[in-house]
């Protein structure tokens, strides 16, 4: 299997935590991007099972029975193992090492000051009590982007701090090195807007159940859009309705084919006249087209495990090869190269 | 190179962090006993590269360059590496993977909580500056101590609270897998009573300057001896002394090869006229005699580094095999054995 990636010059590192299976947030957010970057970029895709345990040890399962899903989603959607390399964090030790030596580099303080961190830790309620895995996985995350010497990692805006974070231990290393060993990595800011959760909420959550799934099923799909979350003052089908919030108009703006038909809507429904029925009668038609297909490759290939499991074994030798390459030069920085 | 060891029941892993030679209060507080050991025991004996960085990642050379002078020390002293395994911590990946996993089971109050890292936090001045890897390294010892299946683990009293952390996690593995997958460590209290530094203040410190190295001068050992703390009462050679808390007299009481003869001199001490320079001159002879073939043998040794290098290498490997084999079962419970 030939990596044709390798003559691309800039280096993307991406890549999802294995808690579950992939939804259309994923889709918009960042699969769309990748399968479009992987022609012209040198793109590895890491399945991180070991950060999805940071706040899943007790319940290792949730991690462990959904990698190959994540991998089956990938394929689904048009990644091509051909042109993007997927591999599996617990399959590459120098990940595990590099973090040891970085997390010598990086106070306690300075993490509990990562924004991002902060905002989980009180989403999850853990104050005290968070496993230190989890206080230290932006440590984790600078040894997956470093390894891979990634110049380039497509993020949310929130996680911009995870970049800064990354950065500063890659100019430590280079600091104490005396020259440049490993190189910084820029944020690759999605254009897409993040897609809302089916009730208007929150962001798309594989955990809070209101999500669509890539593997959804057509009545997971049906009863998805049903529930979804329109405007709560437009009462009667003649009363005017507000499509700002309105989940339905979200989703449709960021499926819909056509543009022109979704604007003709907002304005027939902003006028009065049109009903949610309707309008999620649309949507559900265009949802159900677009995951069908990804929805009979995912099945399929979950059918032949076998293959998942050796893409994920071939990726892994790819990258193993090359992040054990890094972990030598930062030993070697450390002067522990002796043997 | 058979080693003959894997026939003893107790697993013993012991081991220094690599940043200074080793000294005297190694020689009576470790190195003897494991030299005694290793014919009756199982042993292996961790060169701790990477927790040496934990607190010294900004002056890296002071690991590096120290690894060969700590092997060195260990073959002066009389272990023998066809009995006892010498592997060096920065060449077993298993190890910082068992440090990830085990993360995400220890939480960051629980290291707070630490009575051993509490202490050694406030002897660094580190308060919340402290470098991450510096507060998880007790999880870090845990991997150590549980990769090699160590039975029994020499620890002075205060490294109690280490024990403690290790056998939590133990017990926190076995109850996710639902079986025995690790076993619980006992400690082996040493029955050496702690030497005190040259000055009295504190215990042996490498970094303190108030050591006596196993690879010591004459002239080194002739100034140290003479500079030791002895009875600050004691000014002239007929006034009584105090042989409490003279460190002279505690090193006769740990070198000295002749009970009765100390223990007459302590008298003599105690009524007056004795003189303190009498009294050194017996401890130097005392220290000189044991030393001498300490540092020749070392000297020798690191004539040689490409033996020393070797016998590195050889007990890592041995090592790999064994570490990588308990990380397997690890990855196990948490269903990460899939590739």
């Amino acid at each position: 299997m030939e990596i044709t990636s390798t003559q691309h010059s800039e280096i993307i590192l991406t890549g999802d935590r294995a808690t579950g299976p992939l939804h259309l947030g994923h889709y918009v957010g960042s699969l769309k991007g990748r399968v479009e970057l992987q022609s012209t970029h040198q793109q590895t895709i890491l399945v991180a099972d070991m950060q999805g345990l940071t706040d899943n040890a007790n319940n290792p399962n949730k991690v462990s029975e959904n990698i190959l899903n994540v991998v089956a989603d990938y394929l689904a959607a048009g990644i091509d193992p051909l042109q993007t390399t997927i591999c599996l964090q617990s399959q590459l030790p120098a990940l595990a090492e590099l973090t040891m030596y970085y997390s010598n580099l990086v106070t306690i303080a300075r993490l509990e000051r990562n924004p991002t961190v902060k905002n989980e830790i009180q989403n999850k309620g853990f104050e005290r009590s968070i496993p230190a895995g989890f206080l230290t996985y932006p440590i984790s995350q600078a040894a997956d982007i470093t390894a891979f010497k990634a110049t380039l990692v497509p993020v949310d805006g929130d996680q911009l701090p995870m970049i800064e974070q990354t950065n500063e231990i890659v100019r430590k290393i280079n600091s104490l090195a005396g020259y440049s060993v490993l190189n910084e990595c820029k944020p690759m800011l999605s254009k897409a807007s993040r897609l809302p959760s089916t009730d208007g909420k929150t962001k798309m959550s594989k955990s809070m159940g209101n999500a669509i799934n890539l593997g959804a099923t057509e009545k997971e799909i049906r009863k998805a859009v049903n529930s979804m979350y329109t405007d709560p003052n437009h009462i009667k089908i003649e009363d005017p309705g507000s499509v700002e919030g309105n989940v339905v108009f979200t989703y449709l703006d960021a499926f819909h084919k056509d543009e022109g038909y979704v604007q003709q809507l907002k304005e027939h429904y902003r006028r009065g006249g049109l009903g949610d029925g309707t309008t999620k009668k649309i949507l559900e038609e265009c949802l159900q087209e677009l995951i069908r297909p990804f929805r009979e490759r995912r099945n399929e290939l979950l059918n032949d495990k076998a293959q998942l499991i050796d893409i994920l074994r071939v990726g892994s030798e790819i990258s193993r090869n090359k992040t054990e390459q890094v972990l030598l030069d930062v030993k070697g920085v450390f002067g522990l190269n002796i043997l």
